[in-house]
């Protein structure tokens, strides 16, 4: 069927001229490894097709660490990258092709309304055919979900994949740090997770079956790298990108997409509202190593000229089959708003701020009754399976401010999450709940705890919390207190917050922002639980950061560019690089060069006490300072 | 014995030519409000002589709500600022005086060496006679320490002037948001501190005389606006500046501090090394309105050519009269480091980091014995009592990196710390604790509890601590994360981490970027405590937003000019200002709007039955969406 797409593809080559293609030169999208950094391949060893990447990074004392690397091939210099035709790595293709449970169809046709106009001509303003794929679904009566083969007892070479990815190879690390003591003293707290030391593809399929984690993996997205999100993982950061009706364009949501994966995006959520939404979808799917989620709710409100009572299951449907052809890997459904729970969000401060969650509010007062997602769940679950399309069940009714944290309203719809995930679970779809929202740090984890109680456990997926709001213009970093906390707590994704949230839209510089925040925030969750792969690379900056191999520092760090740049604008001088001090403290001056000497001398004391080695150390002239030069 | 000083000041203005002035021109000083704020001043029932500076922001409903205020004179329009003179509001000398128990005398005189130099025109170079006051000193056998006198039963005007400030008038605060049910469910949680619904004067001296709690205040120091330190109020925040060897400059150093306390820093370090910290001190302890803390050693080890095993008490002492004289509030002094600690770091990842702790473990290793800081203690505490300068016990031996969190040398450290808080309290002088550094979050709260058990419940002012290692260039998140848990779990004061930490000198936009990160992160522990005076703001801003009233959001934030700038980098147009939506979703497309909808159909239901009003609904065409025209 590989033949069909090319041949398809040939055609629309022909036609190409005849369509405006968004101007995306090369040299706009971001390409390239980072510094000291290479592209390696890990090779399953139960089947040779499973090709896990990773980022090696190169240190200056000729040892190298890999790193989680969810860069896709924009960070391999040997890869062939035109944003125009999508990423020629399809391995996942042959996989479900050997599955032999999907078939090939013609497909939803796309309508001008698709991309909000009605107009033919200006529908097909960005379509690019190049992009287009013929869809699979799952043959009549079949369920390609992995949660489906998981609980058939199958290990998917998704899961395989995964399992090498979530390992880093960290067996091959040096345990110079792993001092007893020290894993004794920094053991984690891990509040009732269940991590194991190494990630094995059948553990990865247990929890799939348990619900307790997602393989976000639509059969339309082949281009797809697999991860998993759960608790029992690392936690993992989604970054929101897509237009809006006032600004961006299609060229630049692409870079926004690479950009952002660039630095560490786990999945990406395209949040697109307006114009040529199809369209943009069909650049952002076909280039995206990582999975994509949206909400379909909002193309299906520009289908209805953003008329909220309009809205039809009809409608809807014919939204989710469209994205579920064009290879979306998540949906946000905010199926859990319930017609008695409106109310309840009456005498809040800040009502109801969720986009999807007031349209639907605002569709059953108009209709008064329960709305079309919750009415027809199991015919969304079909949908789903077919496709396999991940739940993530939207928290329509989330807190927009810390007065109403935790209320009545947030809580009963967290309720109906929980039933909803059984009903999914039933149907073997595989299921991600969305959180909060603005929540004071001492609600935190009653909302976890909630969540896990409520949704057995599903891996949670939250919005920071943000722990203040008086904070616009840093609310990445309110948000990324919270998201550090209830990661801790056991949250498996965290959905970034730029320091635009609840001003404007994110820009480049922005993106990248909340993406190392949430980076780090990610990070201080897996450290603090106890995840056995989190801590080294810690150890690793800080011994380099001790020995002043300053390279090595900037290198390991989420940000080397930004790092080193910091450095070099107080000591620009190449030597300074090298230099056994540094610009806090100057070079007579310096805690870090002496605690080397404190070190040494300590040692020896252990061993031959103390006086005589005072005397030496007297009779040497006990030099420490070591001006720069002589380390240049 | 004020006429003595301005004497001294006219003579010193006839000899200022002959001395070169460092030039900072009153234009490099930022003066002046913030948005839509003045300076109120809020004068003690007890005495018109107590008056507390506030800032009063007016809001665009006609409402009006104080905040606390550091910013001093600078953002008063009224004050008169010659940075070349002083600070002229010396509101403390009149209270000093009538106390009696100090005496004018000639104190020390500037030597060369003091700024770092030996030749005696090179010394005079940045000297301002100007900026000279006569030192002041306790009258022989008294304390003037604010914890003698709340032993003694008194109540200063320091006292007054702290649980004013402290209190911020709110009880004049609209309640509309504290309904019973939501007062319930975000009730803090304070981890056993003791947090009353109003401070008095009189729970501000009990809490001094325990030893919980301290006011910084140095009798040479009359231009200081007095505040309080302790886990039973708001959480404060210290903002590090100073110059090094290799770069800034006196003027930079005194805007930075203008800067700081305008973004709300509560104290200012000067870390300052290198030459001319005299004369940049004299600057900076003059101008500041802030507690200024120092590091002596610093200076100490100066004088001595920066060879540590060259340092004796002699010099020391010289060093610490000099600046007591000068007016500095506290001193970081790292007599915790015992000559048995030494060899617990050798094993350490990152040794001893702390500057402090590692010249005088060198101190200690050269001379095989405790260091003249832990034989002099007694011989200190004379000292600080006849100024009341307060302690802030170094933790000379802090991890430097997650691997060496809570290890023995720190928590050894920290038990010494323990022991010498009895022997300070012994002599009334009042004692904060520093804390660390680098910890993982499931660590913090050993690390905070340990500390009050240790010390009895003194002060704990800790750097950060950063929860990963791994992100220079964005440790102010790192560290910011830890500072919000620490701070909620008993934390009394935060020492800002910039994002140069690590890797350069701070500049002013960094400075600003560490303040404000640490303000949220102090306000999210306010908040998560159930400080009565925390979450009042954020309800208000909440509100602002939720009606769409922009400039209130702005001006109700930490950072107006950033909010409202990023704001307008999407909807520059000043209808947009009053705009019934935002850039997020678009005019058409605005949760916040329809949920105003939502909320009204809610309201009406409860009373009247949906069905009728559904009805009604569709009869009026229900248009929710209003062009923004409308509303500008």
């Amino acid at each position: 069927m590989q033949t069909n797409d090319k041949q398809q593809n040939q055609t629309a080559s022909n036609q190409i001229a005849a369509h405006a293609i968004p101007d995306i030169a090369d040299n706009k999208i971001t390409l390239g490894p980072l510094p000291a950094s290479e592209k390696v391949y890990v090779t399953s060893p139960n089947r040779d097709d499973v090709r896990v990447p990773m980022r090696k990074v190169s240190l200056t004392d000729g040892t190298h660490v890999t790193l989680y690397d969810t860069s896709g091939p924009y960070t391999d210099n040997t890869a062939q990258i035109d944003v125009h035709k999508g990423l020629s790595t399809e391995t996942r293709s042959a996989w479900i092709d050997e599955r032999a449970d999907t078939e090939f169809y013609e497909g939803r046709d796309m309508k001008p309304i698709d991309n909000g106009v009605t107009d033919e001509a200006q529908g097909q303003r960005f379509y690019n055919p190049l992009l287009q794929r013929q869809p699979r679904r799952a043959k009549a009566g079949r369920n390609v979900s992995q949660m489906h083969y998981a609980r058939q007892g199958l290990i998917t070479p998704e899961m395989e994949y995964v399992a090498l990815r979530e390992n880093q190879m960290r067996e091959a690390l040096a345990n110079e740090f792993t001092t007893e003591e020290r894993q004794a003293r920094l053991k984690g707290n891990d509040f009732g997770a269940a991590i194991p030391d190494v990630i094995t593809p059948e553990f990865v399929r247990d929890e799939i079956a348990r619900g307790r984690a997602i393989i976000p993996a639509n059969i339309n997205h082949p281009e797809l790298e697999p991860m998993i999100i759960g608790r029992n993982f690392l936690v993992k950061i989604n970054a929101n990108i897509g237009n809006s009706a006032l600004t961006s364009s299609i060229e630049e949501e692409v870079e926004k997409m690479v950009w952002s994966t660039r630095w560490g995006g786990d999945t990406i959520m395209d949040l697109s509202t307006g114009k040529y939404i199809h369209s943009t979808r069909d650049y952002i799917v076909r280039n995206s190593p990582a999975p994509v989620g949206t909400v379909p709710i909002y193309q299906a409100l520009e289908k209805v000229n953003g008329v909220a009572e309009d809205l039809t299951w009809e409608v809807f449907r014919d939204t989710l089959i469209e994205q579920a052809e064009q290879g979306v890997d998540y949906f946000t459904i905010h199926a859990g708003i319930r017609l008695a729970h409106i109310p309840l969000t009456a005498d809040r401060v800040t009502g109801i701020v969720s986009r999807g969650g007031s349209i639907m509010a605002k569709w059953c007062i108009y209709h008064h009754k329960e709305s079309f997602l919750y009415e027809h769940f199991e015919d969304i679950c079909e949908i789903m399976k077919a496709y396999d399309v991940s739940f993530s069940l939207g928290d329509g009714l989330r807190p927009g401010s810390l007065a109403d944290a935790n209320d009545a309203a947030q809580f009963a719809e967290l309720e109906t999450l929980g039933e909803l995930t059984q009903i999914a679970w039933k149907h073997d779809v595989q299921v991600m709940i969305e959180g909060p929202g603005h929540v004071p740090m001492h609600m935190i984890k009653a909302n976890m705890d909630k969540q896990l109680e409520c949704c057995d456990e599903a891996p949670f997926y939250t919005l920071g919390p943000l722990t203040t709001d008086i904070a616009p213009g840093y609310d990445h970093i309110t948000s990324g207190i919270g998201a550090a906390m209830i990661g801790w707590y056991g949250c498996a994704m965290l959905c970034y917050v730029t320091p635009k949230e609840h001003l404007g839209l994110p820009n480049r510089d922005d993106v990248k922002t909340g993406i190392i925040t949430y980076k780090l925030a990610a990070h201080a969750a897996d450290v603090a639980k106890g995840h056995p792969g989190a801590r080294y690379r810690d150890d690793l900056l800080s011994k380099a950061r001790f020995e002043f191999r300053w390279q090595d520092q900037f290198n390991l760090s989420l940000d080397p560019e930004t790092a080193q740049s910091f450095h070099d604008e107080t000591l620009p001088k190449d030597s300074a690089k090298v230099a056994h001090f540094c610009s806090m403290c100057g070079p007579k001056f310096c805690s870090m060069k002496i605690s080397q000497e404190v070190r040494d001398y300590s040692k020896d004391e252990i061993e031959q006490g103390m006086q005589q080695k005072s005397e030496e150390f007297k009779a040497q002239g006990a030099q420490v300072y070591v001006p720069v030069e002589e380390d240049a």
